[in-house]
């Protein structure tokens, strides 16, 4: 294989130990959506050991009009690390260090390779809580909880990424290497460009680090799970829990289909077709526990850690199930919560699919799931017009194409549809404001255009 | 008096009644910095009554490049309401309805001109409460909330008005009435345009309605009031608030120049000079508020309603000592607490002025304040002078220059110096991007040029 001039250019830039060619590069071509039929080709894949060394990166690249694929730990679930269109692969994983970290000042400084886990166990053994928790968390990295903005279950209390960023280091067109915010708890002074940052899913730079706070641990996590017959009696449920007076730090659901297949696993007795779950957790006094209890009925005992464990899986075993699934992650307003889910099924039901969805009730966040054979190109396909029909619910009902998850490839072009021509027309000018030549992460979070279709040839097992 | 043609314009569009001449506009040219002397004069001011007229007026003044003015309440501290080039000031106040207020969903519609205090009410009346609580927060609109990303005591556990503004309903360049975000809790398909808007002081477009946030109201409110001798011993005491394992929902502290000034009217026996005041605030158990007294040495009990309105009172207090002040909000790391506060007392020294700071200390969030007599043009020159190396002070700490006030006019030309030559630039890429004619509050938020002076002739009383 002869080297190309872009492999050849980027070895003397950073490494020659530090650069992949195409034929090494094969699990950097997709992200955790390639059973869905997303996979791209990079031309180079650059490993980075500093933000001085990205910025090189960036502004080679910038210079000859390459693109710039911006990647984490690759467990995006909308195709945002996807390289459509070729370029290069920048991976993160060596910016892997906590660069700071003062407890008792309640923040840490970490580069963005530095995995979501390593956070979360740093606060823990100092008696603080870094409260991201997004489905692969312990593998996701900073970088692409910044990405796309993640959340988790703990968000319903403590907000998402955004919330926990108070600073970013970022390497901007044509190849600078800029700092917003910092180590500070507010600052209004510039336009909120830290958050601009957060989302924006690699097309605007790459962010190389992030100060990050963190506060203190609850004493107490006292999940209650509750069993509802449908989605109207767990809609009723919410609203109990948000008529209670207390604030749970999480709501949860799983489906009744969704209980069906990861349901077995439960750590408790529950039988086959338990029903609808729903989990809501306080971080208060037994008072509170007690008012939650008292709001929901058919309760179900269960040890809070090995729920949470259980809970974390679930993506996972419903992905088992068949092999492969689209997992989308619609937003609705709460009172529509049981039309979302409702909708769900009868979205899998027209489109001849298996359907399922759970995700985070009272952030109104469904994560609509159809189950596909990954080696079945008819069935791929099928799962993106019900994903599109998805989008058109979420749509109808108000709410947004994605809640955490990001926008990606598999959603770029329901943006406008979303948000109208003149909003969407505000988006593409921040886009092209910062990024003037379109080469951040070209075909992910567009806000019009063309929506994305698996190849009918992509039958490739993942 | 003859009507320009502005106004007779403006008064076909939005009707006689809701347009001022220059002559009836005086209250209009300045916000509540005018005691600094800073003020401007408007061509007109619009009092349009709904979005589409506020949309109406932009697209009128947008077509004639004429500036934009937008105004809330008039409250700001940073001269952000100035029509310093003229043009058009847009008042929100007639756009004062609660669109739409759902208790047991958690969240409100309300439109630009509602005031902070009427939200804040509403939830409190049913069992919830809206966080955001600044300053003026009696007379302040949400929209100079959204404005400025306003925060208060209280963001120090629940963040500023981004972290409860769901979704901004906005007037954009040429004219375009667009929406972001919604009733919904999260959303990351587009860019943060939500958050973009939160802290763009009017200079991106005219947010003319927002979907806010609520969440259950704290039972309790227990305040821990504790004295100590300097700045050094203040510092020490907030690690041992944060080395407690409470989260309180606020840290304030008021230096002992404060003190001296606003402690009279303090809700408790503490003599005429009690030195550093600490207020600590937990919601939580009785453990808690015991957790921060054992934390704590030297406590006062006060009545906690009597101390938040004194509180509140304090801003109030320092501007009537010498009928003036020049009160800057810098931000600065939590460690670097002590050195801020002696600096801001350091600066006044050597600029012949006497000087006070107070504030969020949690936050790391300092009013930095020289008093002045208004009438007097030298004082008002030498304020300006002191604030610049306050603002100095704040790069040197590695803090910012604004952590809830916004740049304004006051702080203009500061930002390039915080975020270096690439990060002023993406800052104006992005006005630009939005704005393209610049016609958005003109002079306000810019991030590099001239800094401002007050001119020497501003003697007006205000």
């Amino acid at each position: 294989v002869i080297e190309s001039a872009t492999v050849r250019d980027l070895k003397a830039l950073i490494g020659a130990d530090h650069v992949l060619a195409p034929d090494q590069a094969r699990r950097y071509g997709h992200d955790a959506t390639a059973s869905a039929g997303l996979r791209g080709s990079p031309d180079a894949v650059a490993l980075p050991a500093s933000a001085e060394e990205v910025a090189s990166v960036v502004a080679w690249c910038y210079a000859r009009d390459t693109p710039i694929v911006p990647r984490g730990a690759g467990t995006g679930l909308a195709g945002g690390a996807t390289p459509t269109a070729g370029g290069v692969v920048v991976s993160l994983e060596r910016l892997n260090a906590v660069r700071s970290f003062e407890p008792l000042l309640w923040r840490l400084q970490a580069e963005a390779g530095v995995r979501t886990a390593t956070v979360r166990r740093l606060a823990r053994e100092n008696g603080l809580l870094f409260p991201v928790d997004p489905g692969a968390g312990e593998e996701s990295h900073i970088g692409g909880n910044i990405a796309t903005n993640a959340g988790g279950p703990h968000c319903f209390k403590y907000g998402t990424m955004r919330a926990w960023t108070t600073g970013v280091e970022v390497v901007l067109a044509p190849g600078e290497l800029v700092r917003f915010g910092g180590p500070l708890r507010k600052d209004t002074a510039a336009y909120d460009l830290t958050g601009l940052m957060c989302g924006s899913e690699g097309t605007l730079g790459i962010v190389t680090a992030a100060w990050l706070r963190l506060t203190p641990s609850p004493n107490v996590q006292a999940p209650v799970c509750a069993f509802l017959p449908d989605g109207a009696a767990a809609a009723q449920a919410l609203q109990a829990i948000m008529a209670s007076g207390v604030t749970p730090s999480a709501i949860e659901y799983l489906d009744p289909a969704t209980m069906r297949i990861a349901g077995r696993s439960f750590p408790a007795e529950i039988g086959t077709d338990p029903g609808f779950l729903i989990i809501a957790e306080v971080e208060g006094t037994d008072a509170d526990r007690g008012e939650l209890c008292d709001a929901l009925e058919r309760t179900v005992m269960t040890d809070p850690r090995a729920l949470w464990r259980w809970r974390e899986g679930v993506s996972h075993a419903v992905g088992a199930h068949r092999g492969g699934k689209l997992s989308e992650d619609i937003v609705v307003p709460l009172d529509r919560f049981a039309d979302g889910v409702e909708g769900i099924i009868d979205i899998g039901r027209r489109h001849d699919l298996e359907a399922c969805s759970w995700g985070h009730a009272g952030d109104g966040n469904l994560h609509g799931t159809f189950l596909l054979d990954p080696t079945d190109p008819v069935e791929q396909r099928r799962a993106a017009e019900a994903a599109e029909s998805l989008f058109g619910l979420a749509r109808a009902l108000g709410g947004s194409v994605s809640g955490e998850h990001g926008l990606g490839v598999l959603k770029s072009g329901q943006l406008e549809r979303q948000l109208g021509r003149a909003g969407a027309a505000a988006h593409e000018a921040v886009k092209r404001a910062l990024d003037p030549k379109g080469l951040f992460n070209p075909g992910t979070k567009v806000a019009a255009g063309p929506v994305w279709r698996p190849a009918v040839a992509a039958s490739e097992k993942s």
